[in-house]
């Protein structure tokens, strides 16, 4: 595995593209904006003009995109499924309805090409430092495959499962309970609101018990600023909770406690909050449970 | 701050008893139990053959018992309040309703001594360390007053406010996230059975993301066993759930997320499973969500 192609070149595409160069493979990249290749070519790696151009040498095409529409546009409307040559492998990195990719996965292979369902998590940071985790399913020979390339990229990569759909749900579960952390702490910040307790102490006390969450210790602080700074958008878990419970739905999985805090973040975002820090779900819980 | 009467000398109550003892305060103990009293004395304390015993030469009196229930017979049916003199310190350690709370706080200061609402968390381990967290409310002078007591027998010691029942609202503010977060993890992880991911799989990515709360790597490798030791029972999270949420109702306060988690605690204890460790929550998600 050394022919990389690489299509999506945003702020976390780029940063990956450029730890697969520093290992030595080689990456020829397109994105819909032509200056995010030609960077990449500076950089070292190959501008392609179209999807297509990125596939047509590749033994991997790595997909870090948006969604799962933008994943289809991509391999069937632009052509760059045809141009890959048999046998090489799609990766789809972006965070997808589980079944929508596994009827990807099935016409991918159904097109003598390999297919492996690899989201990711851990941010920019992530992305930038290398430390990314992967959640990937695969036949295991497409995993070992690909392996060299997720090391080059992330820090923690699993092998979840064989089936295509299971690496993007466990991006999901990873993300319901992310999703319910922040509107919880939201619920448990409002309540001291109420009792005309002090938010900063209850932070401090609840975050340094067993009370405490990566997301409480992380977004409360910015609960209890009036416009913080924006790390993930409302809209963020509006659309991921979206997803889990569509999953749910399709697998007939009850969600409750995904369900509920859904609803919190469509009602900050229908507050016109969507384009708000995440933290920002509180003002849905202000607006419910005034002080 | 020397004498001190001590109510309630169960595991948690005798540790605690012990370390005021190690820091040189004089303990006077009761409990329904005499054997308890007897072997606070053989440790260096005094026993106690009534709670109006316990109170009569205290300058602060403290009560770590089950509920309020048990506070009010303690202090106005056994006569411990009438024993105990003027000015002294009522200091009511239990996890109880903070509407109760501040009623209790209202009963003690009118009858001319002083109230202290000062629930604990951190467990037996905290109790027996002398690190447990004290979240106490009451005029300043009085909490200051206790401080060195609670300095014996804690670690983070917080005055949350001077309301009584603040307190006791705090350490509520503690059991919702802290009951929400093991009911979250259950239903991610009965999610993950679902779609035939490995659980132990799961558990690891998300325990080590953004997506980790404590109670969910602490009682997520629980979920996973069929019969595991239990540390704390369904039982208390039905308890302190309906606490939280009758505290919701009587501030008019909204809290979904409590609601739906209290809907999971109150299945599996009526599926027979009360007395179990409170992971086996997970045990409702199984009947709601068969794999």
């Amino acid at each position: 595995m050394k022919n990389i192609g690489f299509i999506g070149l945003g702020a976390m595409g780029a940063a990956m593209a450029r730890n697969l160069l520093q290992k030595g493979f080689s990456v020829t990249g397109y994105d819909i904006r032509p200056e995010a290749a030609e960077a990449l070519a500076k950089d070292g790696g190959k501008a392609a003009r179209s999807a297509a151009e990125a596939a047509r040498n590749a033994e991997a095409l790595l997909l870090v995109v948006v969604n799962a529409q933008q994943a289809e546009n991509i391999l069937f409307g632009d052509g760059a499924l045809d141009a890959l040559p048999k046998g090489a492998i799609v990766a789809l990195m972006a965070t997808c309805p589980p079944g929508q990719v596994a009827e990807l996965g099935a016409r991918v292979e159904a097109a003598g090409r390999r297919f492996i369902d690899c989201p990711i998590s851990g941010g920019m940071a992530g992305a930038i430092a290398g430390t990314l985790s992967i959640m990937a399913a695969a036949p295991k020979a497409t995993f070992d495959a690909l392996l060299p390339a997720f090391d080059a990229m992330g820090k923690k990569i699993y092998h979840v499962g064989e089936g295509f759909g299971q690496g993007a749900m466990a991006k999901m579960i990873n993300q319901l309970l992310c999703g319910v952390h922040i509107a919880v702490a939201a619920e448990a910040l409002s309540l001291a609101a109420k009792a005309h307790l002090d938010q900063k102490t209850i932070l401090e006390i609840v975050g340094g018990s067993a009370a405490a969450s990566w997301m409480l210790n992380d977004r409360g602080p910015r609960m209890l600023e009036s416009d913080p700074i924006v790390t993930a958008q409302v809209d963020i878990f509006v659309k991921d909770l979206s997803i889990v419970l569509d999953a749910g739905r399709e697998s007939k999985a009850a969600l409750p406690l995904a369900a509920a805090a859904h609803q919190m973040y469509l009602a900050a975002s229908g507050m016109g909050h969507g384009k708000k820090d995440d933290s920002q779900v509180i003002r849905a819980y202000k607006a419910l449970n005034p002080a």
